[in-house]
């Protein structure tokens, strides 16, 4: 994506009520995985929708995911037999997003009353509305019974699986569920008449007395869109990762960029906040490693790695040292990226190096989930290869040397390569009887989800570890910590309406996604909390917005049409 | 301060322009540590100035604080013949606040434009505000040459010490540098003229056509008083310490609270975006320890621990384990209280306990800085006493399980005081050569810095350790992670002007302090890095403020007076 294909950016204060260039009951602006659900939601309640999308297609981030989505006490957990009742899912939620407030003797878990709201309204939501999307053909499912939370070891998560949905047409590794939910949804939209408007760059809303009518977008030719909204607007306009101000000035991590579609720059932050929304939790993201190297190169192809394969692989620091369980799910190890040293201020795993063996490049070689093994034939500019393991560290030491202007100047340590070999017996030894006894890697269910094929293991008691050979070749690859998108904008109620400074919702406006705060705070449930909640509350903003009052429709005279600001 | 003496908060939706109460040249908001200076500088300019504090006495923050002031390149550096030169200053702050993008051969150092310039201004400004504010007898200071900055050691400091400079009446210890500084420079601004009024909350701006042209406020009474601005009005108003709200959806990390005043509750985040600003570096905050009983019960005397006192003395977590060099500085250390242990989904070192015995009791109690061993006579309600380490463990249990609720249900491990025994022998053992070898323990400058008194040491080569003793009794506090006060708030430029989403002025509106974004990032950069560049930004403002064009008065007539929103 070209930036030519998009407008660029333009002032975020609101416009004034006046003719429109076409208007409908709702306007969705954003076609991703929060959009599309609101846009089909409002579609069939019986709204005329017009859903605006800023690249030039369909899909946002959704699109490059495995769109699990994660749906509390769903139609298959329940023809199961499998219960899920709602304070238990509260339990599990509250402990893990707010683990320092969390009180199971309180009727709210210790969540704040907005917390508690919101994630009641989940659980209320998420199982009719992924149901609707099943039933009308545009998101058919296939239950992923075995799924793990990804605490549910833990004693407050009452239902450890069978969360897990997607697509009944993705692929035995489900790593292409997100480009067959984009379909059938999309398809779904067209097929059910909501007109939808590709390379429209949402620049602002219109405002008449204090209610939002509308919006004003731009195409890559420049041209000003006013398109109105006889109810609402709903944005699902996506994150702020791509805007490196923004993840510089508000995540309490330095993120490097992340895997989210190149078109998330934070748009909504910025038009809400003119409008007087309330931001909040601005400093968190969901969290994966990502190849440094894609990274610093904005590759709109890149995956955050959420499936770290190999079994004879560790991650090494600057001095040749494990630092992390290198099969912790991806939204945690993503943070072992941001340790900080307070006596040499700096962030000394800020990029770390996986290292793995022939062995693990023969068994464990991918291009699904951002994995770095390379299969034969795959894109490998980020492998370095080395025939032992002083070759390896020269070819990390010249990779490094590429990238110091964006690490500080990171650098091997003198003695990487000696602390390296030292590291590896270590690891050989704990691999040998099953057990790491410095990280604990293997001991979770969460990190056996993610093990990602391995060679045989026989005799084998850990399938996350297996002894990395004592001869080359070995390979290695810079990786580092980002988002696959950030969780910070506007404060939403139950019902997706943004709210202002007293927590009254601004009329006519509603949010839906990554564009706006989501109650998780740093949290990462599970597999797919991302998506099912996006639809609980694509599916809430919809009905909410459908029971708005329509304003009759704005003179269309053209000729009254002001200029964009 | 009871909550009937301030009013409560309101909408900050923008009021329209109308009659005023009063009208000045400058409005002021805010008379701590950035309100006061700003209001003197712009008195000094010839304008009218009106300060309106929502507190019934000044101060805010500032009159609970040293207030050391960290003056880049100052006159008694200079005097001395010390070179602090505007690259080197650039350098420092840069591989400080920004390591991972720190780039030593960028003209910027790999700050951004944003930082860069607004680095620059401090350079450039903190001196002649300081000199001036010294030369009128506002405040008059004292050279403290030999403090270091808080990474001194670093190639990239070339001016380790010298850049701090306190109150001339500031007692040796200088504990008392808050409240003589704002004592003479409120008697300065009353002096001078400045109209002061305490007990003034504003709850919103006035606006004209898109610039600011007053503010409305509200006293306890509940009236509403029009205040109009004919230049514009400054913001001082402090951070968001006091906003749980706030702090839990906006910091990266579970901050219990802290020691800024508790009028400190974010009033500019809400204003400010109320009338489009961006805001800014919302997830950081200048942090430190902080007694977990004081911040529970919101006590409005309650410092930070800026000084962890005591030789024989250390942190435990609830294993017994020491986690951390407890002589770090009090920003750094703070962060040890939020280390998220991704297999537990908890905090572990959310509450520690500093363990001290007779000895550091004797040497080393004062009730200055936050210290937590108690002098005789002083407040010791946070203390607990036992006369072995079984009873101390008794002792910490029965505490912990009042504070549960908020805590997660913090408890101590069955295998706390063995535990706690080994590890007071190891770190007797690292006290009887000098060296801490799990924390380095007294090897930086600054360590030094905040050791306080200790008992003598004869023969000793580190003055941070000494072992503890063999027989009680002993003493324990709970300690936490709090701020002095949050670092997040609009955008503003070098001259302090609000910004909005295109980075444009919002005409007549001013920020300086903590109620607006901190270019340091997530750094605490050397003692006074608050208030040295705080007093900088104050005069800028001032000066840029006093240069705008000042409108006609508004016409008067009360009965024109619209109600308060």
């Amino acid at each position: 994506m070209s930036t030519s294909e998009i407008a660029a950016r333009e002032s975020a204060a609101p416009a004034a009520h006046g003719a429109f260039e076409a208007e409908a009951d709702i306007v969705v602006v954003g076609g991703g995985g929060g959009g599309l659900p609101a846009a089909l939601f409002s579609r069939w309640l019986g709204n005329d929708v017009i859903l605006l999308e800023k690249a030039p297609e369909l899909g946002g981030t959704a699109a490059k995911a495995a769109f699990w989505y994660w749906v509390p006490n769903n139609a298959a957990m329940r023809a199961l037999g499998k219960e899920d009742r709602e304070e238990d899912f509260l339990r599990y939620v509250a402990r893990v997003s707010r683990p320092a407030a969390y009180d199971p003797s309180s009727p709210t878990f210790g969540l704040t009353e907005w917390e508690h709201a919101a994630c009641r309204a989940i659980y209320e939501s998420a199982s009719p509305a992924t149901e609707l999307l099943h039933e009308k053909g545009a998101l058919p499912y296939r239950h992923v019974d075995a799924a793990p939370d990804y605490w549910s070891e833990l004693p407050e998560d009452a239902a450890p699986t069978g969360r897990v949905l997607v697509h009944t047409e993705a692929r035995e590794s489900m790593s292409d569920g997100g480009r067959n939910s984009i379909r059938t949804m999309a398809a779904k939209a067209r097929e059910d008449g909501v007109d939808i408007r590709v390379s429209h760059r949402v620049q602002r809303v219109v405002m008449d007395g204090g209610a939002v009518t509308g919006v004003e977008a731009a195409t890559p030719d420049a041209a000003a869109h006013r398109i109105g909204a006889r109810k609402a607007v709903i944005f699902a306009s996506g994150g702020f990762t791509h805007d490196a101000d923004l993840r510089r000035n508000f995540l309490g991590v330095p993120a490097f960029g992340g895997c989210a579609a190149l078109t998330n720059e934070g748009d909504f932050v910025r038009i809400s906040g003119r409008v007087g929304a309330q931001l909040r939790n601005m400093a968190h993201a969901w969290l994966c490693p990502i190849p440094l190297e894609r990274a610093v190169a904005r590759r709109p192809d890149m995956s955050g790695m959420f499936s770290v394969a190999g079994d004879s692989m560790i991650f090494a620091d600057k001095h040749g040292r494990r630092v992390v369980n290198e099969k912790l799910q991806y939204n945690e190890l993503a943070q072992a990226f941001f340790v900080w040293d307070a006596d040499a201020a700096e962030y000394p795993n800020l990029v770390l190096f996986q290292v793995w063996d022939q062995r693990s490049q023969d068994g464990s070689a991918s291009d699904e989930y951002g994995r770095l093994i390379a299969p034969p034939g795959a894109d490998d500019a980020h492998v370095v290869r080395g025939e032992t393991l002083d070759d390896l560290a020269a070819g990390l030491r010249e990779r490094l040397a590429r990238y110091a202007t964006v690490t500080g100047g990171l650098a091997l340590a003198d003695d990487f390569t000696a602390n390296l070999r030292a590291t590896i017996e270590r690891f050989n030894g704990f691999a040998r009887v099953g057990v790491d006894e410095d990280f604990g890697r293997g001991e979770r269910p969460v990190q056996l989800l993610f093990n990602g094929d391995v060679a045989e293991q026989p005799g084998g008691t850990n399938p996350t570890m297996w002894p990395i050979a004592e001869h080359g070749p070995y390979y290695a690859a810079l990786v580092t910590g980002g988002t696959l998108d950030t969780k910070g904008g506007p404060k939403t109620d139950t019902e997706g309406r943004v709210l202002d400074d007293l927590d009254a919702p601004i009329p006519g406006l509603y949010g839906v996604g990554n564009c706006v705060a989501s109650v998780s705070g740093a949290s990462y449930w599970a597999g797919g909390a991302t998506l099912g909640p996006i639809i609980a509350f694509a599916y809430r903003a919809a009905r909410a917005s459908d029971r708005e009052t329509a304003r009759a429709p704005a003179d269309a005279d053209a000729s009254r049409l002001s200029g964009v600001s």
